[in-house]
């Protein structure tokens, strides 16, 4: 048995991340924080009620420490980086679902994200926490940077092929459309019912942070450097990612070909689908399983790709990585 | 032409009412105003670029009545009755949209609002505009109190069989449903979409404000005491109120006559559409049209009636209310 | 473990029951059959690519007998009652999720689904399938009659108060809101996404066949008459029933004896939430939760109940069922 | 005053393109036609109970032209081009609303829409009824072809630049996203509620009609060889389509330069509005406004384009089209 914590609960991340480690047979959850709030869970997460009894606490490292094995980050940047450090030291194993520890350079998280990385050197060693293509560095390790939802559906789309040598690694243009709860619970004009409903639109065009995310790391898987263009859409439902993407073939290979090559790529991942179907959000809402197929189109590979951006995108994937961590089965309380 | 002033811009009701304004063949849109907001319109409203150029100003009524002929009143409760005295005495016509001058009884007010009235001698003469029931008195008033969307689905369902002695003033029972734009563009937790999207629930139940206007207007026009349950409850979509009804009969009547009943009484009135059909929100969805039609079940008269609160619920019978002041044809701009 | 076989596999309650059957350790699924579907389960929902390797195949009871346990019926109602006595005799045992086995009466079956009854003494002895109030009588059954998911909200919400004579067996409205999911997958214009999107609307007033149903269900846990008005409406969301549910009371007793006595009678209930706030069909979507909340207006007892349709009103309430008659602890696979 | 009939008027976009023409002021509906359908208009379209007194009708074209002067084509392919001939030599004008008349090459039709073209003369010199283009084409012509919509939000995004020198003619991707309504009001599974709501998917790529529409009207237009991959999605809302479209620099030229070209062509175009925010579908739902907006990203020019697919993307454009071919100011009824 695991105790876990969850630092900074009160979000949509959180109440998945509290859903899926309730089928975790092997996990106690000891443990919510949060710096404001102090109700019971369910007056926060009214889905919750009958299902976990614990309140809000304000918690310091040495506290939670006592009280839990792994503690899941779920803050927001910046304030994750300040927190991090002294979990560690209190002896916690950590996932952080925040961004802080995603990209390895100092001076890129300062562009992107408009503030000075506090927590520099941990930052350059902190292992990406996307087990399809890293579990063999999760294990063992004290502190994952859970990947981000755009980041995951982006890079699961993309590395067979480019792993593989099939597309150039540049000139690749990402189309990708998200439900709404990607864009957290604290609200904002934006973000409301009768704004977001039967409305389509992009949105930070060529500014959103998850861009350089998804260049380090296939860069990294890849060895080579790899360049994209990221269009984020608000799309009108709850959850779901769909990732259009073209991209420029480097050799010549049918679509069965592309096809077969990322069947044998995700060999025994048991979140990943390479389907003939078009895939549709729906198909892996409220589920860990990342869709992908591919069609050739003229002179462009066009790779569509879904995952549940509050699942697969973050919480169940989390969950991926404190099995690796913990030693479990990869797919406990996922399936 | 009439030159046309909108206090308090920058909400749902606003952006509606330009949209109907600026299809009025005799209606010039000459200020809009908020306390906080000095953007151009089409930066508040985004589907306004193009089709109105003005800057929203905070001005005072002399500076009001020197650019406008009527204004119409956006402004929240308490608000609004702190501005209304002096536009009037500036000699403006208002239209108020908000609550404050719908009640008569100032004790009601502030029972229901928690707010002492602090006009309420203006209060008690202000004619309620509801141009089905009250054309007679709107015309030619410089002050008139627009209805809530709760309300006017209720006292139109309900006026014909009450005034009409077909169904008991007492025991009724008013289940609504309405869409999400009718809480407002103010954000908070509960009104963001991934709250709102793909879920149904009651609230405010027996607290609703306009449970003690619906009572009043409808004890007003029939002459007895009329006493409802109210229950509002919010629905995922933008627009529409539905309002399923529950009366006791008071005389035998088959649903025909209870159905000619109400044909009679709206007879040449252009907005009200008595069917056959059961209706829904979306037929009357963007129209300044009231469905209604009833049904015998059991040892009740079910009434079931639908508009749109944005338009028959708020701006579009604020334009009747304007055309009956201002002398135009009541339908002007609204077909 | 237990070997099961869906009948009529092709619409949502049968995808819901597969995956929460893909749960159950205890069960292994060997067939589904459909009378015109060959295809491979994942080429009809695609959402169980990769979960569930089942072609769809038309088997007679005996083949289904050699494959296996028990068989979950999801087939059209008068389809279902042509089968059940053929799977019956073959040894099986039949959870049965279509109307056919509900309605004690043969003539009410015929009044209320226009169709003579094949199978009529069966009917009068068959077990409703409810198990928070009959769960002694279905274990060990052969044959249990699923509820109607508006039947199960409400009947669910009116038990405590009827069966403790808190209320009035009389009288009662139940003003209903469910999904579109309810209304099948089978193609019609009516709820097709254009038509329902954005729209809210009461239909089968006094007509629909859950009502005699609840009556039933309530007058034999009762023991009283109980009499009810109900009125569906479709709301423009995938899954979720509200019940929002007008009773006069039989007895003096303030909103917390009402819920103490909903608590005590769903004492040690896993599956039912008796709470203060008012419940959203949120709350509950997605698992086997019913959710209950009840205040006092004016001369009322007005209870709010919420389920997902597809789950606690259909697929989910039919493994308590299975579990029930199989032997396995009641919650087993809904967690 | 024109008379004018409407040929196959069940659909949605027959719907919209009644409600625009109710606020014609020089406009009378004389005559609705199907071949099924003998109802009433109002029973087939609720939301016109009250406004139009007309029932459907089989009419000939020597009937039609007793009634009509113009006859709006909402016929499925093929039907329509069996239609159109007699249509005109009855001496009726002719707008057609279907795709039979919008490719020039008859070979191109027929490889895909899989059908002979029965008209092929008269296809190759049909004038294509998109007004910003065309208008004095338009003008006086007795058949127009009326637009896609994904083509006309695709057509008027690139022209300017296109024709402008400013992108290169190929290697231009057209990310596409619409709204439920586009698939029409016939009943099939893919379009159900329960299927489309919170779900986003791609479909014919590389396989959409609209995709040799848009190629041939901007070959023409630009006198270059255009080349599109054109990808289509279904997106949970009503109505809009966004178009994210990535292009290839020509020249050197600024963002600035780039929406000032765009002004510039589209100068007292009363329907387009080039903006510097992002559009949304929402701001021109509901309206016959084009908005378009223009980003710099890495190597690329990504153009942001919405409308209303059954208005400007169908009904509205229709009704530019006849006030052109009529001789009324073009925006008339449509502002």
């Amino acid at each position: 048995m695991t105790r876990v914590a969850i630092l900074g609960g009160t979000g949509y991340t959180a109440l998945e991340l509290i859903k899926i480690l309730l089928r975790h047979p092997q996990v106690e959850i000891t443990a919510l924080t949060s710096r404001t709030e102090t109700a019971h869970v369910a007056d926060v997460h009214p889905s919750l009620s009958g299902r976990l009894d614990l309140r809000f606490e304000n918690l310091s490292p040495a506290m939670l420490a006592e009280r839990a094995d792994v503690v899941f980050g779920c803050l927001p940047h910046v304030a994750s980086m300040e927190a991090v450090p002294g979990l560690l030291e209190a002896g916690l194993k950590v996932i952080d679902l925040s961004a802080d520890y995603r990209l390895h350079d100092a001076a890129v998280y300062e562009k992107w994200y408009g503030h000075a990385h506090s927590d520099a050197d941990r930052l350059k060693s902190t292992v990406y926490g996307l087990p399809e293509l890293f579990a063999d560095q999760i294990r063992g390790q004290s502190l994952i940077a859970n990947p981000g939802c755009y980041t995951s559906t982006s890079i699961l789309a993309l590395a067979p092929l480019i792993c593989g040598g099939l597309i150039e690694p540049t000139d690749i243009i990402i189309d990708a459309k998200s439900g709404v709860s990607g864009a957290g619970r604290t609200p904002k004009q934006n973000i409301l019912y009768a704004e977001c409903n039967e409305s389509f639109s992009a949105y930070s065009i060529g500014s959103h942070r998850h861009q350089p995310e998804i260049e380090q790391v296939l860069s990294t898987a890849s060895g080579q450097t790899v360049d994209v263009i990221f269009t984020p859409h608000l799309t009108p439902m709850d959850r779901g990612i769909e990732a259009t993407i073209y991209a420029v073939p480097k050799r010549q290979a049918s679509q069965a070909e592309l096809l077969a090559a990322c069947r044998e790529f995700y060999r025994c991942k048991p979140f990943v689908r390479v389907i003939d179907r078009i895939p549709a959000t729906k198909d892996s809402a409220y589920t860990n399983y990342f869709d992908m197929t591919i069609r050739l189109v003229k002179n462009r590979v066009v790779i569509l790709a879904c995952l549940d951006n509050l699942i697969k995108g973050a919480s169940g994937v989390a969950m991926q990585n404190f099995n690796l961590m913990c030693g479990y089965d990869e797919a406990t309380g996922l399936m």
